[in-house]
Parts: C-alpha cells; structure tokens; sequence
C-alpha cells in the first residue's frame, strides 16, 4: 500500500473524528453544510453546477462496462425536461466477475485507507452538491432546494455516519493482542492474537426513485468502510445521481492505485428486473434495498445468503390529543405533510383525533373544526405560489398522480387534491394534497400506505383509542415515524409507550422548524427495524455490523 | 424499581468493568477460576456440589410449569449412571404466553437492572460449578474436570463475555442528548432526545447435548442484557445443566421483585419436536441454536420472524507444512484430537500433509512417518489409564459409538478404535480415537464431518495444496477451528490469506498447553459467521446487534 493512501485519511482525519464524536453524543452535527448559499459553496457554484447537469443532458454518461450490452436511457423528469443520458446496461456476470475480482484485493486494504478513500468520495460529492441537486430534482421531483439539501450534504451526512459507526465499530474489534495466561508451575503462556474484519463479499445497494442518494449512501458507504465491494442499482428513473456518485467514487479509488471496479453501475431497462437476479447471485452477501415491501419481503425471504436490509413501506401517524399552539401545531403538520408531494417515507398519512374534540390554545375545538382547520393549513401553502413550487415539487411518476386523482373516493373529501400549472416547468406533474375524513372503522382504508399527497383525518372515542390503533397499525403495517401532540404529561407517557411496543421512532409537539418527515443525521435515527417498514436503522450498530466478521489467528510468542 | 435492584450492579461493577475492558483489549481474563481446587471454592465444595447433584437424581427437578402437560424423564448418563431426573413437560401456548407477559415488564426494566440481574445470576452459577459439573458429565458425558470446567467457569466467562458485550453496545447507543441547532435569524431550536434500547421479543435458546451450559450461555444472557425474555429448550438428553441455570435465574428474578418468567425451561420428550414449533411463532424473535446442519439450516430458512443464530457442523483441518517442534507438534495435535473423544465442535478432524513428507527438528518425515507418529501418539494418550479417563471421558451417545466403529470402513486404519473400561463407571461408552489415512482424492469421505473421535491424516502434493482444499473444504461445508504448522514466514502468511478466504480461526504451531479446540472468553472468537459452520460468532458486534432495536422520541426544550 502507498504511503500516499494513508494520507487521504490524514486528510479527513477531523471530519472523521467530528463524525465519531456525534455518533456517541447524538448532538447537532452537520459537516456539510446544507444551505446552497454563495457564502458556504462560493460564488460561481449555483452556475457550474447547473452547467455541469447541463452538460450531462442527451449524452453518453462517461462509464463504461463492464460487459458489453450497449447503453440504456431510461429517466424522464417529472418537470418535463428532455434527459436522454445514456448508461451502459448492466452485464450481471460481467459485474459480477469484476466486483470480485476487485474484493480479493479491496478487503485486504487497510481499515484507514478504505475510510480515508470513503472520506474522499464523500468531500468530492459534496463540491459537487449543485450538480447532484439538479439530477435529484430532475429524476425524483424534489423541489431544487430539497433535492439539493436531501441529495447534497443530507445525504452526503448520511453517508459520513455510516463510515463513522463502520470505522469505529471495526476499530474497536480489531487489532492485535498480546495474551498471557499464568500457570501454576512455571513460565506463563504467551499468545500474541491478530484480529481482522472480513467483509462478506459482493454488496448490491438498490436504490430508489425518490431519493436516490439519501437513501442509498448509508450502505454505500458502510460497505466501503467495512470492505465489501459495490454494485450500485439504481432505479431506471433515476440513474443519474448514483451514476455520479459511482463515477466520483471510480475516479478517488482509480487515483489511489486502487481497482475502480470496488463500485460499479448496474443501469438497467425498465423491465429488466436485474435487482431480484443479482441478489440471488452467491456471490452477493449484502443487499440493500429502499422501495416496495412486496420487493422488500422478497429480498428478505429469498437472498438467503445474504446480509439484507431493506426499507419499505409504512403507515406513519400522528395522534392529537390537545395542544398549547394550535396554529403552530397545524402549520406544522400541515407542512410536514406537503413537504416533497407526501412522497417521503417519513409523511404523515394518519392523523387520529378524538370524536370529541381537542383543547387547544384557542379553546376546545371539535373533531370536524380541527379537521378543517388542518385541511385549511394545507389549502394556504398550497395557495401560495411560492411556497408550493418548493415544498411541493412533482409527482415522481404517473401511478402516484392517479393514486391522488382516486383519493376523492376514499371517504369524506376535506380537501381535495387540485394541479397547479409549475410557474417554471409548464409540464411538471403537480397536485396539491388531498386530505381526506374517515372514521375509525375504516381501517381497511387508512390501515395501509397510500403513497404521495393523500392524508386521512381519522376520528376515534378518545386518545387511548388513537393510541391504541397507532400501535396496532403500526405493529401490522410498519412506520418509520410517529408523532404525538398533547399538553398531557400522562398522555405523552402512554404515546411513549405505545410507541416503544410498536417499536417506531416519535416526535413530541413539533411545533417549530422541525417536521416530523426530518431525520438529522448523527442524531436522529431513521426507521428502527422493529417494525415491518425497516429491518434497520440509519444508523444502528446492526446495519453495520451485518456486513463483516471477524476472524482471527493466534500463534505463541 | 426499587432501590434493591440497582445495587446489585453495583455489588457486581468490578466484573461488569473488567470484562468491558477485557473484551475490547482481548487480553486474558477469566473472572470464574478454571482450576476446581479447595484453594478456589472452597473446603468443602466439592463434596457439597456431589451432595448437591446427587439430590437432584430420582427427583422432581423443583420447577413448575406453567401449563399442565405432566412431567418427562428424558436423560441417560453416558457413564451409565441412574438418573431419572422428571421436569415440567413443556406446553408451547402457555409458556409463549407467560414469556409474553414477563417481556411486557422486563424490556421496560433499565439496562444497569437486567445487567445486574444478569450478573448475580452467573455470581450464584459459579458457587454451583461442582454440582454443574457432575450434571455436563452425567448428561454431556465429559469427564468430570472437564465437565466442571467447560461447564462451570469456561461457560459462565462466555456468559460474561455476552454480558459485557450486550452492556457496552447498548450503553453506547442509548441515554439522552441535547440537540441544538443554529439558525440564521433568531434562537436555535433545542431539542431533548431520549434513545432506547427495545428488545426484540421472546428470545428461544436451543441447547446441544454435549455443552448445554457453554453453548447456550452467551445467547441467555445476550438475551437478558437486551431486554429480550428466554425461553430455553434443551436437549432431551442434557436437560440438568439448564434445569439448574434456569432456576438460579428465576430465583434472582423473584427476589428482585421481578417476574420469574423471563426465564422458562421447555423440556420434552426426545421426539416431541418443539423446537421447530416454538422457533416459528410470532413471538419468539430471536433464535439461538447449536447442532445439526441440517435443523440449523431449517431454522435460518424458515424462522424468518426471528433473528437467528446458529453454531452447526464443520470441516476442522490442521495443515502441517514443517515444525521445530516435531513431538510437542504431535502431542499437541493428539490431545486436541482426543479431547472429550471428538466431541467438540472444535475438534480438528483433516490433518493435511504433503506426499513428500515434511521437516522437522528431528530430520526429514515421510508422509507415512508423520502419520504412523501421529496415531502412535494418539495411541499412547489414549494407553495411560488415568489421560484417558480426564481426556477422553465417554461418547454422547449410542449414534457417535456407531460412527466409531465404523470408522475402519473410511480409509486406511492407522490407528483402529478400541473400548477400553472406565475404572469408575463399568457401563460408561467409552471409545479411543480412531485415526484414518487417506489421499486427497477421497474428498467424499473427508469432505463433510464426522462426529466423534474420527480423524484422518490425509496426503496432498504439497502444502500449497492443503492449503487450497482447507479454503475449499471451509467455503463448502464450514469450521470452527483451523491450524497450520509451519517454520516457514511465508507458509504462515499463505495460511492466514486461506484462512482470511475461508473465513476461519487460524491457529498458528500450537505446542504448549493451548489446544485448537480451545477458545478463550474474552481473547479468542469462538466461530466466525464467516463460512457455513456458524452465522455469528461468541461473541461479536452481530450476535449482540441482532437482538434489539433503537427507538427514540425527540421534543422541543
């Protein structure tokens, strides 16, 4: 190994360091700074960014291989705007073949170097942030802003806190020792022990279309540190973002000496369907998946033979049970459930108040006033122009748009979903939330995900009720959020409870600039694993500790 | 929770503090003294621990239920021994069910709580090693210093292990923060965070009839420390060992103010088959299992709600290239391979030499020399009334006898099996090691394992191609143990590259008092999760990770 491969983690040695502190301390941690100002990124940033996403339209992405199956163009923009780049397709024994080819020597590099060439990477994308956030908006819908600060430094600290708890993880397990064990008579034994993580083989990361990036760099990035090598899949709708994403992470390793086949693409044609055949391939030991759980539960029950984690779908809640700010609560929820159309794995989409109505700073409010008046702060954000174009952005596809054109037949209409012409791209894929009343017996309704802008009001007899359907909902269907809004010490105890029997993360009485869709990196965990929405965690000990083992060898001194 | 519970980590902190420093410096440690010396124990602890065995033979075992299924005597000593010892005939619906109620309680119960909990039990296990160790001899069929040992306090030091383990991953990943996060304009916004640690469910540990302590301690209290409850299934065959453990458990529990129930005994009859029943209920959310390829890979196949762990057959090889240590190689490698008659799963099995035979400090041995020398040593061990007794002690079962005697039909005998008499127990099954010669051509035989006191030395063209089919035979059917004997830097280093492939625990010229099959707690891993043979191992990050989930709640301060 190269004296030079060591430096790139002397490089990064404070960010990683940084990095480790906030796993630990859980405290506000944000290397890469999410605001896409002149000041942070530099003059010229917004405009070299642009030109170069620019530069990528109606080209050849500059990949090739390995294989030889031609190219595939596969994105269309859910603003209208002419893609046409082109991606080799996916060979699946040629990628195989060069992905093990480059682990024999990956997973004998050196711990520090695998990080510091992750650190690397990761520095990289981060300059190139505005770039990344126009390929986001384009393939996934974001608003730019969103798809620059979730596809940029969001995922980017995403990325970071998986090297953080891979790196120190394996430090922590490895090294060598020196054992002495007493005898009674005579000299002591002495052993010296060398103990080495082994990574599992080939990781297949399975990448989404609404968030590309953010949901795929956990396990990039745990893989790399943990010396697996990578076969990104990106969905055919959006390929960009980890198609650059693969090309920065080929150029660092290429530069260090090193195969750049440890990460490879893997592009296909809509309907080729190479995820499920790659991961049964043997030689794939890890896959990560982000999407439906009808693909998730397959992955689960048939990659046998490999470390699998997947995010899928979920039933997220929100229990109202009284509040001391009731406009900031329902500007608030209102927000959270516009943000991005609703398409987040994280939007609320069942909002459970009692029959009876709630207290509030206001005075009591019944169920139908509270109904309206949150139907009513969803009406007034999506009212305003401005607003709308950068928390709703677009519909990443047509199924999502005819789910919310349907919505209006699922119960009572309280505010139905309107397409808004996008003041920039004519012929964006915009609707507006519906948010719609049902009962608590309509669970066959509001008990399963209805992803995109569609939100259920749900009356039920009291908060224990509420609490209890959170639960049980839950229990069934998965979450990866939670929140509960009440000035009830007691009540707030219960939803902690039911919270912790339903294993799903809760937010309590977000009133302020935090939406219950957030997670922040270091501190915030995203899904937990305990509930059917997730096997894991971003970032619990388990996701990273599924990727490697340890092995050891021990001789006498 | 009341005071009381508490102190009891703080009675048992030194352990807790010491083993946490021992597991992340993997120096020797063994808080449980191995040596069953009066100096240790006691005056008159070996006679009360006689006293108290021979209590239990013929006897109720004091445990109750819960349900109503009437009793079962299942356990016969190898030594031939009466035992007839009756337990509570297990009925799966109300053991699930009182597992289910105590886990309500117990997953709420603070970490320093079950963690001291989980340390007073092993404290109360260790004052119990010589009535432990005649029950491992008299159902496992070790003999009794090894039964006190593997059973007592090598057993209770991986239960420790597991303890510190569980403790210091949880510690580090729970607790409460503050986070602050800056805005531009105006206060930051401060938030409270709280990080729980949520056990996963009813945990089911699967004991093996030839180290029921040992092999299930780690996952009993990895179980406890996670908040998980256990029920535990042992053997029909070696039911005592965990009969004893499981009562020391609730006695704790109950005095603590808690319900027994956490920890559950579910005994059977030999052909119930429970096993299968309970691995696959809802409930039951972690699997531990030590035996058989083929139920072990039943379980990871079909015990998908679970997360499994499983310890299975394997394919243990020894490559001797060359040595300066020619009769302490030998003496050595017979010991390890006579060591409770091959019963371990550590046991090596393929000895692999070169054709041409290798050097020594005693000059230049033929293939057919080394072999001669290695079964004469075996031979000569298993001639001296008194090793033979210690190492030895007798088969498990009628099915290893038969194996034994039937290994003449294998290959070329060089050294036949025989049955000599115990000198204390006349019926005890007792069987020296039968040592097989074949070439490398014969992988059909030597290629899968062969429980018991079976060995073969097998001839290969070189070193080099040991090597290759110790990596081969591993990837293919799995091992716990590996060793090499080489004067030769780069023989070693080629080794520990297989091993690295293979996945396996390499031991490095072994020839003082340290045997393959023996791991340290606390220094050496016990299996590696990294071939077919084991999917975790004792005990690293995986096995700790699988067992609980991170939940959290955040809220404004």
């Amino acid at each position: 190994m190269s004296k030079h491969n060591v430096d790139l983690l002397e490089r990064h040695r404070e960010t990683l360091d940084g990095a480790i502190a906030a796993i630990h301390g859980r405290h506000h941690h944000t290397p890469f700074p999410e605001s896409p100002s002149r000041s942070v990124y530099g003059e010229d940033a917004a405009a070299r960014g642009r030109a170069a996403f620019e530069a990528h339209l109606g080209r050849d992405f500059p990949l090739e291989g390995p294989g030889d199956r031609g190219r595939v163009t596969t994105e269309r923009s859910p603003y209208g705007v002419r893609l046409d780049v082109s991606y080799p397709r996916a060979d699946v024994d040629a990628l195989l073949t060069a992905s093990e080819t480059a682990l024999h020597e990956w997973r004998r590099v050196p711990l520090p170097v695998r990080t510091g060439v992750a650190l690397e990477i990761l520095a990289r994308l981060n300059r190139r942030s505005f770039e990344m956030g126009h390929a986001v908006q384009h393939t996934s819908g974001q608003s730019f802003v969103m798809a620059f600060q979730a596809g940029g430094p969001h995922a980017q600290d995403r990325g970071l806190e998986a090297v953080a708890h891979a790196h120190d993880m394996i430090e922590r397990s490895t090294g060598e020792a020196t054992w002495v064990k007493p005898r009674r008579r005579g000299e002591p034994i002495t052993m010296a022990k060398r103990f080495t993580a082994r990574s599992r083989g080939v990781g297949l990361v399975i990448g989404c279309a609404t968030f590309p990036t953010w949901n795929s760099y956990p396990a990039l990035f745990a893989d790399l540190v943990t010396g697996n090598t990578v076969i990104v899949k990106p969905h055919p709708g959006a390929v960009l973002p980890l198609a650059i994403t693969v090309a920065v992470a080929r150029d660092v390793l290429r530069e260090q000496g090193l195969n750049p086949d440890v990460v490879l693409l893997a592009a296909e044609e809509h309907d080729d369907r190479i995820a499920g055949v790659l991961a049964l391939r043997p030689e794939v030991r890890v896959v990560d998946f982000t999407g439906s759980t009808e693909f998730g539960d397959w992955l689960e029950a048939n990659a046998r033979q490999a470390f699998v984690s997947t995010e899928k779908a979920g039933v997220n809640t929100v229990v109202v049970d009284s509040t001391d700010a009731y406009r900031a609560m329902l500007a608030n929820l209102a927000h959270a459930m516009s943000l991005y159309s609703g398409q987040m794995c994280t939007t609320p989409q069942n909002v459970y108040v009692p029959t009876g109505g709630v207290p509030t700073d206001e005075g009591h409010k019944s169920a139908d006033t509270f109904a309206a008046d949150l139907a009513g702060a969803v009406a007034e954000l999506a009212a305003d122009p401005a607003r709308r174009v950068g928390v709703l952005g677009a519909l990443v596809d047509a199924r999502v748009r005819d789910r919310v054109d349907g919505a209006t037949d699922l119960g009572r209409v309280l505010l139905a979903s309107t397409a808004p012409e996008h003041p920039e791209f004519p012929e964006a894929l915009v609707r507006t939330p519906a948010v719609i009343g049902l009962d608590a017996d309509r669970r066959e309704v509001y008990g399963r995900e209805h992803f995109g802008p569609i939100s259920f009001v749900i009356t039920t007899a009291d908060t224990a009720r509420s609490l209890h359907l959170m639960r049980e909902t839950i229990i069934e269907r998965g979450a990866i959020t939670a929140a509960v809004y009440s000035t009830d010490e007691d009540v707030v105890e219960s939803a902690e409870e039911a919270a912790l029997d339903a294993g799903v993360n809760l937010s309590i009485n977000l009133t302020q600039d935090v939406f219950v869709n957030q997670s922040a990196a270091f501190s915030d965990y995203h899904g937990s694993g305990a509930n059917p929405a997730a096997t894991s965690s971003l970032t619990d000990p388990r996701f990273v500790a599924g990727r490697f083992d340890l092995v050891q060898s021990r001789r006498h001194v």
